[in-house]
């Protein structure tokens, strides 16, 4: 059994973590943190867990983490690089579901997140979760970087293009939107049911922290850097992400084909049929992302639709997905769900 | 492995059962049957199935249900009555999700159902599959009525309380809400999201199908007729019953301590501490029901919260969980699930 | 021109009073007041009011609110007892929309509201401001008590029973449903969209702050104390709330007839023909209460159906209805509107 | 008075139109038919008309339509084209809110539609009603082809763009998301609640209606053939558009006030402060378009945000608001409406 610990369990990703390590066939959890909530027993907060988790929240300052093979942190961004690196010095692995490891250039990501990054010698050596791009190295990694809930959707659904190099990585658009989980579960007014119920917005066109991460994993691929407008918005829905993504064809090919061979092995990665479009729900709590290609009236713009659950694929189950790898697992282990609908 | 047939699998608690029953450790699925979808691969109308489910809709007239050792009937009332009998006879197990075998009294259902039964002799062997009041009967029962949805939420709330003998039961009142899957997966306006998204209302007040069901119940506990108003209410959730039961105390008790004892040891009843509220989201896509015992202001009124998912064990978790039942397995094969929340 | 002034317009019962006086013929909005948002100009918080409300926010301290004619208070309970006064004394007409002036009896108001009462001597000076029942002391009051949302379902609801002395006035029933607006437009983790949408929960149940407010005015009727047990949901509307009350019958009548002759001429409450169930949509932004009798199998309980927009007739669709009241206007003056649908 | 007459009024363009004319000040409501409900009082369909509406739905067979002034076609596409002659022949002037005289070229609209246009010599009468473009040709008008719903959101985001020649008009990509009322009040599986709520999905990306509309309207103000990228979603609101609008740069300019003065003037279109994002929710239920641009890192790609009411600005308000140009109103006649919110 391995043994887990989580920092920082009172957020969304973090009782998306538990409700799948709570039935995870080879998990042992030993620890769950929370600064403000030391004490409570993690079922009062997160009734669904009740007879399925015992644990109570403890002191980060006391919880003994570094008795864990591997320690998740559900934190805001900027708590990881300053508490994971004592743990990885003790040979504990680290996957860190915030932003704090993701980005490879230290001022890029001190610029998009407003702080001094407090270990960013760790940055290098963390791998980029997305496993289905980076399998091999994820394996080998102590500290994983898991990904963007955006980045995984955008990346799952541009990347097969942009390797087999079809597409014009200058003028990529990503017109993404996600349910309101995605902006955690923070006392803020303008995700309060009655703010964001039957209502519809983008917000952060100016510019989203997700923008340069996507960049940074699209420009990898293409060997150069890439031109991408996002812009992502809130729609009413618990939890989804749905991305629809234009790029401007350079280069004639089979588009559905390419994504089916690049996908064909990948659990978790599901290209639907020609002509489909994947729905959120579709993928309701499960591990998967669907897509679907289309080419409007056979014209020179490519449609993908990528669909996932951003607290799952999006966060909490490419976590597991990682973990799995980390430790030699099935990679699928724990992640068997069928995806809830209606 | 137990060979699983379902008739009528087009439906919200068709496709629920499928849900169950596609990762259910002892369950092979055999046949899926649909009038009019024959032909069509099942993940073709429930994408959430896409990799997990690779049946198609078989014909009801050339599926081969006989060679079942258990069928779920997922079909709209009065199709069971007509076509179990054919299963019975040949010593398949049936598991009805409808109505037909519920009502022990021929002529009440008649009036309430507004048909002729087609299979009243059958009536009297099927047992009622509550399996916390009925557990011993189902196990050795070859025809189960699986309960209604607003019934078991309703029963499992008072049931304790006029097995005790501490309410009276000539003034109950049942005042319930449910979610819009408990209307089913048809073509209707008032169920549209336009129609019933951002509403309330009660319906069915003069009477509805389930109050002679839920009152056969309550009255064989209390070995008498008994009393009970029984208001439905459509609320704006896909998933979810919450019953809000009223009984006015005829002798003093523990009524908290009264509840714990009468389900201690029942996996799927879970009887919150006192002073709680449970949210329906707490059960949402699992097979518990959540119980919370008030006595406002210390007066002589009991209030009684019960919730549950009325897909999973108002429908197709309990049908399964019978099914365990009935062939020795363990009670909670294929309903471990943790809630999914939020 | 009636000079309008409001103290603490940020909430929805502040937005609310805006939206519906700055179409309001009869109205010249004079100040609106917030201690943090001071300066903010009103059409920047609520994008609604673009190009219809010219003003900003102004600081408590510096409102001329003494110039003005009548004083709206959309304030948290505890504001108005302190303020009112002062404006009170030099004549200017007060309707506070929170529970200040509400319950009669100081004591009973200090234990629910768990305050010290600031200007108790204005609590008997104060109408309860339900013009259905109060229409004359309306009329000539200076200051008014603007009834709370549940008060307003249920009271409307149960006082022409009452009132004909024909059910049980010791075993009432209010089993209420309430839209998550009612929560008020605070910051706080359960009334986030990912908490409160697709779910359902009782809250309050040993005891809410409309409970004494409804008991009044029940006892006032009855002319003795009422027996109420009070218990109010959430549920994933924006407005609205839906009161199902049960009592038991005393006295043969013809309940439907009962209703239909005392809400005669009025405007503002619409008795539905029997059997008819009011959804909640069908009063959506507009200061309607649509009420429906049901006598369910022709028992001797009676169920009434009870239905309002919390933030109109609830809160401050009724302020408006009052000041029209006051002023000697056309008691629908500004509330000509036609509830939105779907 | 102007004496309207409404074809087709069980749908939600129908009953919206019955919302606003109810209290129009200068409209008299003769008539109102559908075949199926003849008979049936409006009111029982919709009870938020009750007390505002007394008309019975008439058969369209006998239905008094030529003594009106003007009717309205809130009927299914390919109604108008077969009722409208008679009466415009008449001298009734006649607005059609389905798509039977939007599209100028007749074999394109009987390849979109499938089906032989029926009075191909009205269509070149026909005037296509988007006001703010079409102002001084709609006053004159007899015939009005009222606009679609994507259509009006996506024309009045990129027409101020391509009048002024600033933008590449041969790779515009309209990203749009509609609100489910938008389907129509019909019976269909897909827009249940259980199926639309709390889901998010693309559909009709291989082609839809709307985009043969919007090509015309931009390629008329392009002076050629414009290339578009038109994707629709459906979004979990029951009413609101929201338009999400790319386009590259050809030309610099300062494109908020580009906006700003292209709108001034305009009641119904609002143009927001620079760095806004619009909201649906602000628009809703009323005849308000409001706009926003955005240049996101100052790169030349611009994107602009175009939110309106789907059943207003989109289909019933704009029909009204052409109605008061036929007839010499103030063009806001009956429309001043404060958006509801929250």
């Amino acid at each position: 059994m391995i043994k887990v610990g989580i920092v920082g369990g009172t957020g969304y990703t973090g009782v998306e973590l538990l409700r799948l390590l709570a039935v995870h066939p080879n998990v042992e959890l030993k620890a769950i943190t929370s600064r403000g909530d030391a004490g409570l027993p993690v079922a009062e907060m997160f009734p669904n867990l009740r007879g399925r988790v015992d644990l109570a929240f403890e002191d980060p300052a006391k919880a003994n983490l570094a008795a864990c093979d591997v320690v998740f942190f559900a934190t805001p961004n900027g708590i990881a690089m300053q508490q994971a690196p004592e743990l990885l010095a003790k040979g504990v692995k680290v996957i860190d579901l915030a932003a704090d490891y993701r980005i490879k250039d230290i001022p890029t990501w001190e610029q998009w997140y407003g702080m001094t990054h407090a270990s960013p010698d760790w940055v290098g050596k963390a791998v980029y979760g997305l496993p289905e791009i980076n399998r091999d190295a994820v394996k080998k990694a102590q500290l994983i970087a898991n990904p963007g809930c955006y980045p995984t959707a955008v990346q799952l659904g541009l990347l097969p293009l942009i390797e087999a190099g079809v597409i014009d990585v200058n003028s990529l658009i990503a017109d993404t939107k996600s349910g309101v989980s995605g902006a955690g579960r923070k006392a803020e007014i303008p995700t309060l049911f009655a703010e964001a119920s039957d209502n519809f917005k983008a917000y952060g066109v100016p510019g989203h922290r997700h923008l340069p991460e996507i960049r940074q994993g699209l420009s990898l691929a293409a060997n150069k850097d890439v031109g991408l407008t996002f812009v992502p918005h809130l729609t009413p829905l618990i939890r989804g992400i749905h991305a629809t993504l234009y790029a401007r064809i350079t280069k004639e090919a089979d588009f559905q084909k390419l994504f089916e061979e690049r996908y064909k092995g990948e659990t978790f990665v599901d290209v639907l049929p020609a002509g489909k479009h994947p729905e959120t729900r579709s993928v309701r709590a499960s591990n998967v992302c669907r897509i679907a290609v289309h080419r409007p009236q056979g014209g020179d713009t490519l449609v993908i639709l990528s669909v996932i659950d951003n607290l799952v694929k999006g966060a909490a189950g490419q976590a597991v997905q990682n973990m799995n790898l980390l430790f030699g697992l099935d990679e699928t282990a724990g992640l068997n769900i069928v995806p809830v609908l209606p």
